[in-house]
């Protein structure tokens, strides 16, 4: 891929990709599975695959729940589960989980995918404290509005909505901050507020 | 059932004891369609049903959250989506959502429980938003440790953990209020704090 | 004060009235003094003096926010601090700070009241851990837009707004619940949101 | 100063240094005039003044809520608000909150600390959304324990707290995104946990 060999270029870095649909059990291991394979080690993780659909928990159209579930809470958590031990062993790694601001408040068409980044946050809650004495820290991004695939179809105006580089900034610095500081939850918006 | 018995006689009022399994889906439209049948109007529901079992979501056996999501969250969701019509028909009603203090924050143990419960509150956060236009009130109640069938088996001093009473009391006096009044959320603990 | 002569008489018990200045230290010394005075014991204590008006936290005159906390903040720190002592030698009491849904999140025209108001969760929360082992309990209560003199001069539909008594219902509830537990929240809007 | 020396050398930029007691209003007001006077434009303002004394609200000294609310809370809010008309009428400009963890959960020995930082986070909020329209950015930042002169006297462990390198560089980073995007909150701890 184009974007691919241009970015190892620029930093001087190997990159792999491999393709995965996260909203499925089998996918999830099979991921886990090349990831062991080809890295010596999990430094960061960023869960982040998930989708959107706007709804009401009320009447949204049967089994929207069950498949939010899937991509936007399971994925996270079993492909966490799998590459923990790794990490533990080392006693190092950092597992960002891609939250939202529909994890803190409810949101106009939310629904089920409110309920799903809610739970994630649950999760990534727990795991913090879990992981306090492993020495792997974990944090909860929590971002607004940002241009991504979701807003394809959507006529939006790009000054009124975040880039996905903030969120990846933001989670760079993170990233590097001394091994006994933890950044435990980020919150960003469009400057102008949700859309 | 003595209890029964007991409760229509000192409040002169009718009862009727549907069993039901409700991490089923299938249990859940089955109860779903007594009470439409044995109702005239649900004034109130109160979605209790879950079970907690301790563990870590790093480490909790396979399944765990499945199950725990299947009891702890489907089943409010699948029965509310299936009683509100009638609620919105009616333009009343009230909604309880008993959630937990493992909704707001890591709790020790708490493992996938925490994130159903946490769902859950993501549930009714976005159902009392979408409801304020239809008069239908919903309620987030967040119980800390109370003597129920789900602590049998540990060894609790009886000053140390709530009555089930102490939470119905609060329910009761929710479900009092004026019309144009609705609570939001209710948090109570153990006076000594978390077990 | 016919107010006070129809309570006593309709629930036979005995009011005592104080006139008090609140918003000045001098006032709350002489109040305390009055109620250790009147009092065997304080059982329930609500702290709801304050006061509202309009403004934000960038424009609001010069002074607001120092009156705002004499009033809404220090009011309720001072004449805690001052019963307190004798709840503690009983083990015995309840204090209730009237908060506000302000105390939550950002509300428009809020300015300095929001400051006052979130300020006053922040001593109601440390107050509660403080208390836990000397068995007197504490309560935030965050009431929406309630009908009371706050609102005079506003033209308000009476079924938008809550009424004093829903909020005194909740309390009440709360004050009568078993020694082991203690409600730490309660969240109440108008049904319609707020205002 | 040397430390000062030094950036400037490193960084190639002018750094300015004025004393202040910001517990004090005409200390406010006075480096307010300052730094009016030196700088064309602020584009950045960290709100960082303030002091910890540990205690609880209980039975903490007379007038310690008042001094702290002098010096954490009100430093702040006066500081902001003259230097935010330079900001509007440029449509630009960062403010940065340090808040606490003892913003939002009490803190074991937190007292008037815990209050004062609650309050500066109402303030934080509230600002944040009365500057949306302005292009103004607000943050509120949450950090746990930080080896400053805070902790002069007390004996801890280098690795058990943060340095302030660590808060300084999610600051940096927040105030280096695009115009559109606004970091909101952000909440570090040490990785083991509060101290």
């Amino acid at each position: 891929m184009a974007w691919q060999q241009q970015l190892s270029a620029s930093h001087g870095c190997r990159i792999t990709v491999f393709d995965a649909d996260l909203s499925k059990r089998e996918g999830v291991e099979a991921f886990a599975d090349q990831v062991i394979q080809a890295c010596d080690a999990v430094d960061v993780l960023v869960n982040n695959a998930g989708f959107f659909e706007p709804g009401s928990v009320h009447d949204e159209p049967e089994g929207t729940l069950e498949r939010m579930l899937d991509s936007n809470l399971l994925s996270a958590y079993h492909l966490t589960r799998r590459l923990l031990p790794g990490m533990m062993a080392r006693r190092s790694g950092h597992v960002f989980n891609i939250c939202s601001v529909a994890s803190l408040q409810a949101y106009p068409n939310g629904g089920a995918y409110s309920i799903s980044k809610w739970a994630l946050l649950g999760f990534s809650r727990n795991l913090r404290e879990e992981m306090k004495p492993h020495g792997i820290k974990v944090t909860a991004v929590h971002p607004g509005a940002t241009l991504t695939a979701s807003w394809d179809g959507f006529d939006i105006e790009p000054t009124r909505i975040m880039e996905s580089g903030d969120v990846a900034a933001m989670i760079t610095a993170a990233a590097g901050l001394s091994p006994q500081a933890c950044v435990e939850e980020i919150l960003l918006r469009p400057q102008l507020g949700d859309l």
